[in-house]
């Protein structure tokens, strides 16, 4: 067994929502993936890199099942507003005047570098130019489900919407295969902003190349009467009766999803990715969380952009949904600690798509994983795991191991410059 | 003047939730107080020390509205159960067993020293063994309301109840005057666990001594129905049938407060304490903030103990509070982030209080100050001081200084041992 990074001396939650903790523990990692995971009496002597993990949990990287990690540019230029006046009256025309090559993946960049030293190591996004996404983080060392924008408008990068599914079509040629930390995807804006033809054509592509198809459905209120028509009643609706539902076809938000809509997507497999903060924060209304487990719905937790959160954070997103579900209608137990563990790590993961394992510690599963500083005032006493969703650990990551390498250690990013990072999203921020 | 301490170059906020922000600027700190503060051209050239700001954001201390510090020792001891249970099936048995003097003193510590991290500089809180909470704050270094708590049950400390109000006038007694970091109060635990004759007698105590009278009220729907009676309909109208309410009575929760009992409130001047992540987790409800806020009622914001939230976080307590407010009913621009600024800052202490300025860097206020690392990536770009709210910048405090004393630098406690406190806990919750 070739060992290339071993951490000693770990707590060691290897299924995140599941026991059992092992108190006193180490993690193997060789050739990307974890080789094995045990107790101290049974751990290795050699490896090709040893991290003290004394003090430390280790933990699956946390998977943020939806982002526009560009926006970041655009973080709390416009708070406590609508989504159709944030959307219509400050993002939108933003993005006409900001958005280019160049600042996606400079505030990728950033993007990436908040997610991983706050403890994610997997995102899915999705956005124009998302080459610069893709190249930015793998120089940056986040592992991404990379969703070219499809829009039936001039969009950056894509002034023709005719040519929209081609630019989807190249951007995966390009990136299928590429590298081990991209997997290459579709990102149809939503069914109010592609028509039927594309929306048909984009999931057309989505099955001949094998790749994810991402859709923003159900988000408003608003948006179910827009979509409204005799033979599909609903936005959900709308995509079964194109057929685009099927279990590649992630469904984005689904706040207003009823009872048929949830059994149309169980019908089909589709997975869903709830963002409750963002949905909150734009007051767009509360996803029907618990009734999507209820179904056994694959679902995903995302952060949405930085612009309507506004951090990438998804230990927050974790204490966030659980307050959120369990105070109206009031139910303390509804969407308990440990379900958003897994909704975060491995759930999330089988939700997008990615292979079986992904999100674990498991023997086989890619080696991504976090280890938290346990000696940090919030972590203390230590009664067990629902402190890692209720007491807002992100600040306390301290170590952070994607693909088998190491990113972040000692809370410092060891992959890119930082400073230069955020200096040019300041002059990007300010042109 | 003389200055015991000068920040320079730092970005200031005198005012949280007001304009203007200074871009460039300096404070000046003498006696404990705010001297002055200004832009950097007007800054003074000499003092005893000197901090050297750039990069960062200075802004007056947060203010935690309520607290039970010395419950961090049962953080995440039991989550995900309704308030009735959690209290009486853990929290209470764990309490009967566990709290003295010693658990007070070093969980206080700790409480204190999270909350120093994360940029509270004051907090109102209430327990019992209070003199060790009294005590761990001085020697921390975080500035205290310090409530003794009165029970009409044996309480700890209080073995007989019959003798919980003079245990409270002994404790007035000894910290009235004693210390700058401490106010001494009262704590009447709830209407359902004080009879009327403590109550009254706390607040003809409370009045005597000129100190506030903190008191859990209208917190679960349940307490309506035990408190109610023909001449007092609510559990604050039992309380104005006490005549217990007056600008010095700091009503904690109001989560089921109507129309009649926030008039009450209103009528008298009485304070709120609002604890949205508590009530939330514990499925309590969601208080009225909007209405309270309409009326012009005195409100702080508080964390509630960390065994209810579970961290003691008050930059996460705004953003939770700003999303709860705005999902339901649907109102993106209900309680913006500039009015949780102020009520976790000037706003709060004002509930509580506190003497005019107190929560500004307003000349003569109370140096309490904290300097925020802009440069981190969470705080990019700076579109405005909402990212405070909207983004968790705990992890970006990076100095702290309470009474004109810098208490935190480079993120690093100055005061205590932190390592011994979390060893001690650690060894307290062990046993």
């Amino acid at each position: 067994m070739n060992i290339d990074l071993l951490v000693t001396d770990c707590a060691l939650l290897p299924v995140p929502g599941r026991e059992p903790l092992i108190e006193c523990g180490y993690v193997a990692v060789g050739a990307g993936r974890i080789l094995e995971t045990g107790s101290m009496d049974a751990c290795p002597a050699a490896a090709a890199a040893i991290i003290d993990g004394q003090g430390q949990l280790a933990m699956p990287g946390l998977v943020n099942g939806h982002c526009h990690a560009p926006m970041v540019l655009f973080r709390g230029l416009a708070d406590d507003l609508d989504l159709a006046t944030w959307l219509h009256d400050h993002i939108f025309p933003a993005e006409a005047r900001r958005v280019d090559a160049e600042m996606v993946y400079w505030c990728a960049r950033l993007a990436a570098a908040e997610m991983l030293l706050s403890g994610t190591t997997t995102v899915a996004d999705g956005y124009f130019f998302e080459d610069e996404v893709a190249r930015a983080c793998v120089e940056t060392g986040l592992r991404c489900v990379a969703a070219q924008g499809v829009l039936d408008f001039p969009a950056p990068g894509v002034g023709d919407p005719a040519r929209n599914i081609e630019a989807a079509a190249r951007f995966i040629e390009r990136w299928q295969g590429r590298d081990p930390l991209i997997t290459p995807a579709i990102f149809t804006h939503a069914p109010y902003t592609c028509g039927r033809r594309t929306l048909r054509r984009a999931k057309e592509l989505a099955r001949t190349c094998g790749v994810p198809l991402f859709v923003h459905v159900a988000e408003t209120r608003n948006e179910r009467e827009q979509i409204a028509e005799p033979l599909a009643p609903s936005p959900i609706g709308h995509l079964a009766a194109l057929d685009l539902l099927d279990r590649d076809t992630v469904c984005v938000h689904c706040v207003w999803a009823d009872d048929r809509d949830l059994d149309l997507l169980a019908a089909h497999d589709a997975a869903v990715v709830t963002c409750p903060q963002s949905n909150a924060k734009l007051a767009s209304g509360r996803a029907p969380l618990t009734a999507m487990l209820d179904r056994g719905l694959r679902v995903a937790l995302g952060t949405d952009s930085a612009a309507s959160n506004n951090s990438l954070d998804l230990f927050r997103e974790m204490d966030f949904a659980a307050k959120l579900h369990k105070v109206r209608p009031s139910d303390p137990t509804a969407v308990p600690a440990r379900q958003l563990l897994r909704l975060a790590t491995w759930g999330g993961a089988a939700a997008l798509g990615l292979e079986s394992g992904h999100g674990t510690l498991v023997p086989g599963a890619p080696a991504d994983l976090i280890l938290i500083d346990r000696n940090q005032p919030r972590l203390q006493p230590w009664h067990g795991p629902d402190l890692l969703v209720y007491s807002g650990p992100a600040a306390c990551v301290r170590s952070v191991i994607v693909n088998g390498r190491l990113i972040v250690h000692e809370r410092r990013l060891l992959t890119i410059d930082l400073r230069e990072t955020c200096a040019q999203v300041r002059r990007l921020a300010l042109e």
